[in-house]
């Protein structure tokens, strides 16, 4: 089961490598992370994609929440919330299918964000499914270059 | 003025918590970063926004890419590349100025993902001027949440 934790945590050199180091330290493997300024610049926000068990997960999450630095981390996974993941990807056209990519694109509502004679390149949101679908898709084509956001929440509030 | 790097690592537990210790090692703040797996389940790819110098960055660089599971490191920021990031915020309508937050959507061809009674969760994609003057634009509202990507790259081919 794959786990998503959002984090709350003060804008400070060494918050990212401290929360890293707990997470590696128990021999996880982060699936997707992202971490960047939230509206208050001495506050980021980080989201954590973690597969692992419960009972594991929640020893973690209490290690992290002892942190001096970390204002607020929670599971969200089983909470009502928004989740969007986005991916640049760049295809090689040169085995003549380019319809296909097209066709794709359109299917996912993608954006062509670059075309260069042997290829194309999109921009893609979605949740984590509908990104995994596409993936999927595309897969039979050459792949030049991909690059993925990571998984980003709000939850839904009142 | 700001960096973009993207790394391409082996897909391990530990490696994120190396690089990110070698980058606060030298007390650089990171500003945005994220990771996840590529077409290739074995490897990830990392983009990083670091402000700070030349010369520094250098260093550092040059650091990163002594370590093991480091495949490539580069700093694309002067090189032709498409840069992307998404935010997920839910925008406060209590104070009865939704039409102004709406009009905002449309200008920034954002997406509205939620609705409630007393608020509104947009998605937005942009490159960072773009995300900049959004955030710049929404100040004025009350933000309840907001989780940003981080900057995510793919290079232009050939």
């Amino acid at each position: 089961m794959k786990h998503i934790l959002t984090a709350v945590v003060q804008n400070r050199p060494g918050v990212l490598a401290r929360i890293v180091g707990v997470i590696s330290g128990r021999g996880y493997n982060i699936e997707t992370l992202n971490v960047a300024p939230t509206h208050d610049p001495a506050v980021s926000k980080m989201t954590l994609v973690l597969p692992g068990d419960d009972h594991v997960l929640e020893q973690v999450l209490r290690q992290l929440d002892k942190l001096i630095d970390v204002i607020r981390i929670s599971d969200v996974t089983r909470r009502n919330h928004v989740n969007r993941e986005m991916i640049l990807v760049e295809v090689s056209t040169r085995d003549g299918r380019r319809g296909d990519i097209i066709e794709l694109t359109a299917l996912f509502s993608a954006q062509v964000v670059g075309v260069r004679e042997h290829s194309i390149t999109l921009q893609m949101v979605g949740d984590e499914n509908t990104v995994e679908d596409f993936l999927r898709l595309l897969a039979p084509h050459t792949i030049l270059d991909l690059s993925r956001s990571g998984t980003i929440v709000v939850e839904r509030g009142e």
